[in-house]
């Protein structure tokens, strides 16, 4: 039998979850975490498997033989710029701990924006009893643009919660129960929305996209008074100069803000401590590492007995 | 045909949110809103029905004729100590609009804790850029104390997104494929809880319950460190002696209070900005106030029409 091919672990996660993580998996094969020094300069010429997220930039130069590269993630985004990545197939990672932490925080920033948490907050800094008059989730439409894996849980989610749910995808998507919006109908849907969140991949269709024109076109119709912006996507996505024109205005009445053009956010930020605005650091959906790595081994022990790997990516489509 | 008997409101609610509920409502008869100075020293005798919430102390003295009293809340402790309450049936106020509203408060707190929303916004605050280990809801078992119609609907949608849930109420309860507990098993049902749920109806079995004995017992083998308390249900259920001394020596890691001894929180309350520690005047599932008139009305035809009145409390139960 064959020695079975290491695999490269280049995560740049929160190392000890990475090595946590590392415990118990790949069993019959050897793990190179380059995260180790003891890796520094090693020979990676002859080895098939690559995990990546925010890769050393000379990875490719150092591991030629790649068959199969692994995203650390759900968005391929920082995976296709990788200088010199190699002509083979590259696998996402769906999981479902991925999709149902995405969920959890989409959920709970509609909750967290329709129940005033803001306005309680402050009240309870000044310790100040005061109720607020309290639309219900039924009276606010959410508009979800991207209808991929994420965004159909997180409607699933929002309608159980009891909020109206509408979305939107380039193309038509049909999603069971849900009003659904193509490219030409963006203006329908924006009209519509209260809560708009973003959950698209980015790409040259959906980079700024988020920008001063869209944020005018949404609903100021609703109980809530300003629309609410929502991205969970990615920070590409979104002209920040725009959202903060858009905050200060008044176009929009609040925002949760997971990712940005620049990550880390920098110091100076005027989104950092902004009323109404949340930012957290690009832990929407952190990877699970031990299921991502139950994902990997999966899909190679499909490609090491000849079927067809799951969840590749189409790098014209970029998603 | 006899002219129908009037309905008086006495509802301690935001006084805009009564009239406006009122507009349209209870057609052909007439509305005597005792927030409305106009009917200062009115003569109250010989009204069939009144719908009250924390009301006047001389309601009942003048109204002496009452034939049913409706609450505007689901729970009735405030009602039944009003003083000279008549011994007529009193209907509790079981409405989609407060149950879907506790259910956003309930599932919005455990999401709040889950995601370590304090600590992120500490972060934020100082414009750090920081990702913190993120345990999954499926990691976290909600135990919810209460198993009506308010509890069951919590724990349906703690499930959709993705807890572990179980439930106790003193007396034994099914609900479809959640593991309950009864008064006899509270130490199993407390040794299995991460997030600990009120949301009990306030009796004198349940005055007190919440204290340093129950809090000790809670499970502290979670993936979050220390138990969180979160009571939408009565204050009079939590002793806030216990409930402090526990946050403050680390046996309960966190709270969501919405509901306090006494009402509204002292201005000196120490509860006020604790940190990891959200407070919110008693708001959780502020009643729908068109709703209720709506629920008040049909309630009102089906007296009239001889059918008998539905969610009717029973008084010795305290429910």
């Amino acid at each position: 039998m064959p020695t079975k091919s290491p695999v490269i672990v280049d995560l740049k996660f929160i190392p000890k979850e990475v090595e946590d993580g590392l415990k118990g998996a790949f069993s019959g094969r050897e793990v190179i975490n380059l995260a180790d020094p003891i890796h520094e300069g090693r020979d990676l010429s002859g080895i098939d498997y690559a995990v990546v997220w925010k890769s050393d930039p000379d990875l490719f130069s150092r591991a030629t033989d790649l068959k199969v590269v692994f995203s650390g993630g759900a968005g391929v985004d920082h995976v296709l710029k990788l200088p010199g990545l190699p002509n083979v197939p590259l696998v996402r990672f769906v999981d479902r701990s991925l999709t149902t932490r995405m969920s959890e925080w989409v959920v709970m920033n509609c909750l967290l924006h329709l129940r005033q948490h803001h306005a309680y907050e402050a009240r309870a800094k000044a310790h100040v009893w005061e109720d607020l008059s309290q639309p219900e989730a039924a009276e606010i439409t959410v508009g979800v643009m991207g209808l991929g894996v994420l965004g159909q849980d997180a409607i699933a989610k929002l309608r159980v919660m009891g909020f109206k749910t509408i979305g939107w995808s380039r193309s038509k998507k049909v999603t069971d129960g849900v009003e659904t919006f193509d490219e030409a109908q963006l203006d329908a849907f924006l009209g519509k929305t209260d809560f708009l969140v973003g959950l698209l991949p980015l790409t040259p269709e959906t980079k700024g996209i988020f920008n001063a024109s869209l944020f005018s076109r949404l609903s100021r119709k609703g109980v809530i008074g300003a629309p609410v912006f929502i991205n969970g996507g990615r920070g590409g996505s979104q002209v920040e100069a725009d959202v903060l024109t858009a905050l200060r205005s008044g176009t929009l009445g609040g925002a949760s803000l997971d990712v940005f053009e620049q990550e880390p956010l920098a110091k100076d930020s005027p989104f950092w401590g902004m009323e109404n605005v949340y930012v957290t650091p690009h832990v929407a959906a952190s990877s699970d590492v031990k299921a991502l790595f139950v994902a990997v081994e999966r899909q190679i022990e499909r490609f090491e007995n000849g079927l067809p790997l799951e969840h590749t990516v189409d790098r014209t489509a970029g998603y």
